[in-house]
This record gives structure tokens, sequence and C-alpha cells, in this order.
């Protein structure tokens, strides 16, 4: 796929427009035009056919931690303390560097597969090799070494260091398709002195600064105990939390706090289904969106969802405010494609993502639209409402195609598997 | 498949159980055996190699209306009122007879494709017609016709009399496969002297009795005012909600009147996607599961859902009460799994159907496990959190594959599709 090339004969959607049936033209990782019908034919360049598809930008997940898919169904149905203390933690203490890597080249299978084009990763472990990984699947990524501070402060010193040169060394990656971002786990992992200075030295090194963040109403009880504020208010105030930082979950959160999150310019993962999971709750989302926040979705781990399909996010992410407000419209079906695509994007520091529009990234997937489950029309809701990532056949990024015809290209999809489920055989037995 | 024949090499889960290695055995269309490791070899059977599947009981959706899958996404993100009177009222006016049915055949497609090898349907258009093309797909269903009693007495009784005997002919349809019910829309669309007519008449006829109730705030306000009750006491007093008594809904009931349901052994209809997508509200599941009422899952229409997928149904109705209760164990999986299968059987009057055990009748589906989202290992929370109906490769019932390996063996597919698009287009140009 040097050569440039028109897709043809596709309905289009993205989060701002709807073509019916029309063409988009790539040349140089990039679309160059796109239209109603069909475009005139032109030499030297290569066509496909999107006959029956609907081709819509890549999905952007703004949270995860790729390695934690080797831990998928190992705790279901535990509260989020237990998760972690009696299974997740135990766990994760069996994981080395290369067992990381395994389920981190499982999610890439799954992710590319359901539709993802780009993500967020933090990882304690293997952040290298996850950027290596990255790079040779033709993926984007926003990655971060984590950092739990509860060590000495020259361990400290040492992680946030490490972690400094881990994302500068992303932000320059030769494909241009990583970022790096600072990402200490939460106000309850790391002491507050930890948060400064890990914003001062992002700041400095004009890197994003993602946290997990009001997670749970526990997290939140206790951070305002220790503080006198509740973690949100609390970071914004310590100006830790500032234009263009990440705050995952953002679950426990009042009306003074989302409008500080606002005035700062403060970007939202909305991870839905990992927060119903755990039992940790129902982050606002209406009310973020009422305000204008930039509110993108994330997976979370598949320990903790069960998948990465950002498609079950989305018909998550609309559905569940619906019930709880009694009001059918509490959510739309096409902002939430503008969550899952653009905005993601955006807040990934790919701006030049998340839209099927003239000069931006060729990153967009085409899904068969011509299947029971989605017929007879193809609108937003169908995207929201009826799709599935298993209904994914094709992924391009910048142009490149990571699938064609449900036929994976860049990694060895059945070696990953093999290998995923070796290292949990020979990790978890009986677990 | 006439002839007997062992699934080998599968992992099987039901309700009660789950065989990492087992087999099962089938002969005139029951399961005749259910082991772990490899069967003796016996002359005269057929094997089929499970290998990398999952085996469980075919699912059973017991609440939907067929027809309405042509109006999938004609409607999206409006409350149920609105959506009923502007949108599906005026669309369903358009249809006739042969539009339902082509609705109908649409939704067999979808329903098979996804796992599902019973379901319920209750609709006021095509109701014989639904019969003759259930018993063609090898299906097994619980059919009424639709009755909303607005018209004159006159019009009640015959609309009620056509009921019955749709009814009494599906109970003694030749294949076995059918069941008949009685189903008065609800209290609202039906006068107190009609269902209690109508439930008069199906005692008489040994008929069960189905209806949608408590579904939103507003129904069971007015039914409230106008009877001094909410719909579910009320019709448990007036004894129309009784033993075997399916309750569809059932969203907005107090603690009292789930005592009620329990203590006249009512079952319930649980459809959490419906409920959510339309803003009507979060049935009381946990509350309902401690008590021990049946309870067992339905899509609704294609309409409100979108789709009719149960393994969404399930990811939905473990999902939302976990966050809504900031309890991880609010629900389980085993249990969901229950609701989806078992439950579903014994509701609709299939009660030798639903389990992976001996005697029971073969209905039973394949789930492609060796797939990097279900990866690495297979429990009840891969079938609730991580499967989708798109992971079905292979369905069964009494023993007849209705698909195998993808492929539909027992209706005419893309002709389905063309038929329901053509009718889609031709009905609803520009809906």
């Amino acid at each position: 796929m040097t050569r440039p090339y028109v897709v043809t004969n596709v309905t289009i959607i993205d989060a701002v427009r709807i073509i019916p049936e029309g063409f988009i033209k790539v040349k140089d990782k990039k679309i160059v035009a796109v239209g109603e019908g069909m475009p005139p034919p032109e030499d030297g360049w290569d066509r496909i056919d999107g006959q029956k598809k609907t081709l819509m930008p890549g999905l952007v997940n703004t949270h995860g931690h790729t390695p934690m898919t080797l831990l998928r169904g190992i705790s279901d149905d535990l509260p989020l303390e237990r998760w972690l203390n009696e299974k997740i933690w135990p766990a994760e203490a069996a994981l080395g560097d290369e067992s990381a890597a395994a389920g981190t080249a499982l999610a890439i299978v799954e992710m590319i597969r359901s539709g993802t084009t780009c993500f967020a990763d933090m990882y304690h472990l293997n952040w290298e090799g996850t950027a290596v990984l990255t790079e040779e699947s033709g993926m984007k990524a926003s990655l971060a070494r984590g950092m739990i501070a509860f060590g000495s402060k020259q361990a400290q010193r040492e992680k946030l260091k490490t972690a400094i040169d881990y994302a500068k060394s992303c932000q320059t990656s030769t494909s241009g398709r990583l970022r790096g971002a600072i990402f200490p786990h939460a106000p309850y992992t790391c002491p507050l002195e930890f948060l400064r200075d890990a914003k001062a030295k992002a700041e400095e090194a004009f890197l994003p600064f993602h946290i997990h963040i009001a997670e749970t109403r526990k997290e939140v009880n206790e951070h305002e105990a220790k503080h006198g504020l509740p973690p949100v208010a609390h970071l914004l105030e310590e100006g830790i939390l500032t234009e263009g930082s990440l705050a995952v979950h953002a679950v426990h959160i009042s009306d003074s706090e989302i409008t500080g999150l606002k005035e700062n310019g403060v970007h939202v993962s909305h991870n839905p289904q990992s927060n119903l999971k755990l039992g940790s709750g129902i982050a606002p989302l209406p009310q973020l969106l009422n305000q204008h926040i930039p509110v993108s979705l994330g997976t979370d781990s598949a320990a903790s969802n069960n998948t990465l399909d950002l498609f079950d996010e989305m018909r998550q992410a609309a559905m569940v405010h619906k019930g709880l407000q009694e009001e059918a419209n509490a959510t739309d079906a096409q902002t939430i494609v503008k969550m899952a695509t653009v905005n993601g994007a955006n807040t990934l520091g790919f701006s030049g993502a998340g839209l099927i529009a003239e000069g931006y990234d060729a990153d967009f997937i085409f899904i068969n639209s011509d299947q029971a489950h989605m017929i007879p029309r193809i609108n937003y809701g169908t995207l929201v409402y009826s799709a599935s990532g298993r209904d994914v056949t094709d992924v391009f990024v910048e142009g490149k195609p990571l699938m064609r015809d449900g036929r994976l290209l860049t990694v060895d999809e059945e070696k990953i598997r093999h290998e995923a489920m070796d290292t949990s055989a020979r990790l978890f037995a009986g677990r």
C-alpha cells in the first residue's frame, strides 16, 4: 500500500457527519479527500471497494493496562479492594517483563481486531517492550511507565526519572506514532510530594500528566479525611491537574469539582464498564458532557471489563444514564461516537486524527454492516447500540492496513494467542 | 444428522457446572450422556470435534416482538412515550402481515446467529406466519397474538378468541417445538375487564399468561391514581398474575410487590437493555434474585435494544447493579447464565431444556473460545463479560443443526436480509 488509494462505495460515519454513499482518498498517510458518490478515476491510484461496509475513524482507547490482559477472568464479581488485594496484586507479583509482553501482545491483537487504532497504556513492567510491540503493530499509543510510590525517596526519584526518560523517548519515536505521558498511579498510592514532583518534571519536559482519580467512594472519603478536600478538588488546587491533564475514572466527583475540571481544561477518561464491574460506581457522564469537558472512553484492563472492545464501551456509556435518570435522551449516540474517536485522539495528543476529513491521518476501520443485527439502517445508533468489535473487518493506521478481511497483517496472531495461553497456564495454574 | 452423535474435546458450561474437557452424546433429540475426557468409541455414532470451542445450552429469550426488527434504529435516544407515539406507532401503522414476516425472518436469522434457540414472541400482525417461520427455522418459541384492547367489546371478544385459538394451535404443533401464550399488552392498554376475561379464558385452556407490567414510573403512577394500587399489586390481588404467569419488565415495583410475586409463583422477564435505552428505569434484579423469583432475560424488540443478542443482555444484566449498589458482587456471572438458559426454558414451558444434562433436549451452541478477547481462561465470566453473539459458530436444537461453522442451514439468510432491506426502504424511506 505505498501507492495512493481511494476507498469507494462506502457508508462514511464520523462524529460530525454521515455520508450514505461516499469515498475517501488516501495519500502519504493522510486522508486527502472525502466526498459523496463516486470520484473520477485517477491514474496510479489503487482502489478499495467498500461495498456493504461502513467506514469510520479508528477507535481510541484512552485508558488501559495491556499486560493485565493475561489476568482476564481471574477475579470476577469481587469489589475493587478485594479484587486488588486478594487476586490482582498477588497475580501481578508473578508477572515479569516477558509475561507482561505476552499480555501486551494479546491486547494488541484484541484491540486491532475490535477496531482500535490508538490506545493509552500504563504499567510498571516491560514499558520499553510495550513501545516496541506498539511500533511493530502499526498502532498509535500514548505510553507511560507505571508508578506506585510506596518506596524510599531514592526509589521514587529513580522511578520518576525512568518514567520521564521513557516518555521523552516515546515523544520522539521515529515513527511519530507514539506519545509519552507521566502517570503516577493515584493519589492513594503516591504521596502528595511525589505527585507535585511528578507534575513539575512533566511540565519541564512538556509531557502530559495522567492519573487515576476519584475511582471509588472509599478513596474519596479517605482523601478528604486526610487532606480536607476530595482528591479532584485537591489536585486542582495544587495545580497538579491542569490544562490537558487526564483524570481517569472521575466517578465520585461533585458539581463544583466538575466546574473545576472545566475551568482548568482537564480531560476525563470515562471507563464505564470497569467502574460498573468493580462496583466503583457510575461517573456523572451527562454532567461532564453538559459542561463540554472533553470526555473520551477507556476500557481499563481486561481484568476488570473483561474486553478491550470499545464498541461495548460505547454501548455501556450510552445506556446506563438513560435508565438511571429515566430519560432516554440523557445521552445520544452521536456524542458517544465523538468520545470514542476524535475526543480520544485529541486527549492522547494525536490532534490530527479521529475524523474522516481532509488533512486528517488515515486512521479508519471498516465494519461489515451487511449483517442481520445491523439491518435495516445505518446511523450513529447502529455503531453504538448494534455493532460490536467483532464486526470490524479492516483496520488502517496512517493509511497502512493492519487488518484486511479479518486477517491481521502486522502481528503473528496465532503465536501470540499460544504464548498468552502458555504463559497464563504456567503462572496461574488453577487460578 | 439422523444418526446419533458424540461431541468430543469440548469445554462444557451450563448453569450448574463447568467441564474443562468433556463430551456429550446426542440421540433421538436428547442429550443421552455427558462426561469428562474422551468417551469410548461406539459403532454407528457420528463424531463432532469441539476442539477450541465452548459448548453451552442454547440461550432463551423470554420477551420480544420479532416484526419490529424492521424498526431497528428508527428512533434512538427518545423516551418511551415519544418513542411510541411519534415514531413506533406511526411506523407500525405502515406494516402489514407481509412486512411483519420480513421482520420476523430477520429476527430469526439474528437470533440463531447469536446463539438463541428458543424465544418468546408477541405481535398483533402475522402471528400465524410467525409460527410457520419458527417451525421452518427449527427454533423453539412461545408465541402469542398481540392484544391492545382499545376497541369495542365485540372487537375485544374477537381478538381474544383468535388469541386463544392461536395459542392452542401452537401448544399442539406437530413438531412440539411451539408453545402458546395469552399476552394482553399491558394494564394501560387493556381495560381491567378485558384482563380478567383474558385470564379466565387462558386458565380454561391451560394457557400461560404474559403481560408487560410496571415498565415506567408514569404507568405505575397513573395505574395507582385510577385503581388505588400499583399495577403488580393490583393484578396479584385480582388473581390475574398467578403461578407461572410472566411479568415482563417489572421495573417499578415495591418490596411488598416482590414478595407478592414470590408468594404467587410469578415469573419475571428482565429486559435490562430495553429498560435502560428507553429511559424506563432499572429493575430491582438483585432483590428479585434474593427472593428466588425465577427471572429470565429478554431483549424486547430490536427497536429498543438494538440487537437480539442475549450475550449483550447477560453482560448488561450483570453490570449495572454492581455500579448502582457499589457492590461488585451484587450479581454473579453464574446466576446470569442460569437466567439466560434454564430459567428461560422453564418460564416458556420447555422444562426439559436449558441444561447440558442427561435426558435434556439437545439444544446447545458452540462458541469459538480460541479468540484473543476470550483468552486465557474460560469460565462463567467469559460467557457474561467477554463473549458476544458474534462468537457463536454452531447452533443445535433437539440435536438438529441450525448453524454449522457460521453457516445457517434452515433459512435462506441472504434472501431474508435483502427482503428486510427492501421492505424497510419501501415503507420507511427517509426514516
